[in-house]
């Protein structure tokens, strides 16, 4: 990862960058991006969104992936199961791992919540071994918190609209 | 681009790739990593989907993006408000061209249309000028057919699960 150092203007570059977005795949689609953006040796970054006990595939950066994931299974379906982020430094050792780019080589999945219910996972793969550390996934963290906060107005925003 | 020839397996493959996904997000997502992966020249590829007289960002590839555009305004905002495809071979010379990157230099956008209402549209742009061509328009416009066909019934699962 590139010194990410989450006191720099970062955290608040995407926060406003989304800040005035209420429309839930732009918000996703335009975090991916900026994900994409600041972080390097990654070969995947995006979105899966939660409905029922499956995961389907929103908005990301990166090749065609597999479009629904059933809770419990590989590892964006075990952090909603086990409700925690998980840093998966070698994906050949995690147990159940689904193979949707074989040039992945690493990952880490971290759990949107919204009124604590899971509402989906940011997934970042990466085509190297022991590409993500706890450290990268305190910051990740916190683009995640800056995320939770504003797709709470936004989905109560559409969901008015609708 | 790179020859696409549409007698090819290309169409019957991404027909192939939407035909099980019944999420809008997850379709969107992956035909915007599909055409990116098929096409040459090209440095952002993706959606916008309306609401009211407004287009909203969708799932793309590529850099952070505009995320409203005003029917009207801009190549995109034309082509819906034309109701037709637009072939833009460099876009310093569209009046009103919308600069969401400076390294785009000439830009294609088609329609999406469902039940003859505008849905959204599919834009593309190159980092250089002259990328598109009436024979690209045509052969991606038959990509839109097969996306047409599917999100009509993507849709109405949809809002029969809401």
């Amino acid at each position: 990862m590139k010194q990410i150092n989450i006191d720099s203007n970062l955290l608040l570059a995407y926060s406003e960058l989304i800040k005035d977005d209420f429309f839930e795949m732009s918000v996703l689609a335009n975090t991916s991006a900026f994900l994409n953006e600041i972080l390097d040796n990654i070969n995947w970054v995006g979105f899966y969104i939660l409905k029922g006990d499956t995961l389907y595939l929103g908005p990301f950066q990166g090749k065609v992936a597999c479009t629904t994931i059933e809770v419990g299974k590989g590892v964006c379906g075990t952090a909603v199961a086990r409700r925690e982020a998980i840093v998966v430094p070698d994906v050949e050792k995690f147990p159940g791992h689904i193979y949707c780019d074989p040039l992945s080589q690493s990952e880490i999945v971290i759990p949107i919540f919204l009124n604590n219910e899971v509402y989906g996972v940011l997934d970042i793969d990466s085509p190297i071994k022991n590409r993500f550390t706890d450290a990268d996934k305190d910051i990740l963290q916190e683009f995640i918190n800056v995320l939770e906060n504003h797709l709470k107005s936004v989905l109560k925003y559409q969901n008015e609209q609708d």
